[in-house]
């Protein structure tokens, strides 16, 4: 069975100057994998509607779904709602059912009617045809058009909103792992070998990982895929390998650093 | 004057499935900034050959240096060094220097000569054309060709390479910042004055960030361009904003959560 594929967008000036470190693409990866619909690719650009209308167009096409975080606030650097827009080609308009809940919100906070003010009107402005993403931290929701789905950046909006919609999704069977590491070796005393395993696994993702610790340097070679036998099998082979190099093989991934 | 432009690839599978958190895509966009070569996209790709190659034929046209990260170790999962020759469209074959380097290395060490085998000589092995990128924690060097600089995925390997490559590179004028945030208000509240102030000084990159913290939540303002004075003067506008708001302005970044 195939798994359905997905591309994430992260939108926002602030992870491309390094202002900002980036949190959402793990959570998303480790999220989505989980649901059986692998990350495929990221790509984080600017708040440049050129490039945010050209790269939706381009990965949406190419991908089952498309994720974007950033950009849905309501500063004049938040602009992916009205990109999306043009890039389906559709009028961005007042979403009637975000524009309800947001101006009764507004109506019974302290600055009363009057805050729900044209900054914030903008972010229950929608491509036409959006469905709302709920989170349970803002007001404001996300929103999906055809196969994309529009996030927040504050990495625990985002996290409430993917925690709505990954439920929505169907995915395939889930991307699941099994691991083996043993220190005291280089990948590449184990390469040649661990080529041959891959390759009588060629439906898995084998990966090796060097790592450093104050334990000592090793390697951990990791089986991925959406057959756990198989990744199972794989690293009982992986194991044997490191025996006979005379290492000692521990199961799972080495501890934290 | 014009800034030179950069693009990052993230070349592997284990950022994609969640395996490993980057931390590169900050530590490279951070060290740009400062040779005043702004990073403008990142894409993290799996390591699927012709994905590497038509992304990176893609890129090198459009952006004045492409840097990758990952890939160039000695296992069959790192194929970024001969995709890179593929993309180039020229030969992969022995680094003369890279070869004599890396032979002298394992002659000296207990394995002896044999312990340069197969897996280690690819990572001798580059495209026609190749510059090594030095770094002073393994033996394997990264490498340039054309506009295009090839490093390693760990982090402190990646670090040390482009710590001997930035300065070589012809930068502009560094990116600078400057910052000032304040509590107890929102985006919303501040967005049109924000938007004003954007539109007098349209060669800098007015970003709003809002923030959670236990002593309260507010928004941190960062003006970024290569224009000190410029930034500064933005900023103080900014403060001004505040004040009109009747919030506190502190300034630079809140400090870390």
């Amino acid at each position: 069975m195939q798994n359905p594929t997905a591309c994430l967008l992260v939108i926002g000036n602030e992870v491309l100057s390094g202002r900002t470190q980036d949190l959402n693409i793990n959570f998303i990866a480790k999220g989505l994998g989980a649901i059986g619909i692998p990350l495929r690719e990221v790509r984080v650009i600017p708040d440049v509607p050129e490039t945010i209308i050209t790269t939706l167009n381009d990965v949406r096409v190419r991908f089952d779904h498309v994720f974007t975080t950033g950009g849905i606030g309501p500063t004049h650097d938040d602009i992916t709602s009205e990109c999306v827009a043009m890039a389906f080609g559709v009028p961005w308009e007042k979403h009637s059912q975000a524009w309800a809940r947001m101006e009764a919100h507004y109506a019974s906070t302290p600055g009363g009617l009057a805050a729900f003010n044209p900054a914030r009107q903008r972010m229950a402005t929608m491509p036409r045809g959006a469905t709302l993403i709920d989170n349970a931290i803002s007001i404001a929701p996300g929103f999906t058009i055809g196969n994309v789905h529009v996030m927040a950046g504050v990495p625990r909006i985002m996290q409430s909103m993917f925690a709505t919609l990954a439920p929505t999704l169907a995915g395939g069977p889930p991307i699941v792992s099994r691991a083996v590491h043993a220190t005291g070796t280089g990948e590449g005393l184990i390469a040649s070998g661990l080529a041959d395993i891959q390759q009588r696994y060629p439906a898995l993702d084998l990966g090796s990982y060097p790592y450093y610790r104050a334990g000592g340097q090793g390697v951990a070679i990791v089986a991925k895929g959406n057959d756990a036998a198989a990744c199972e099998a794989a690293i009982v082979e992986v194991t044997a390998l490191f025996v006979s190099l005379d290492v000692v093989p521990m199961q799972g991934e080495p501890p934290a650093a």
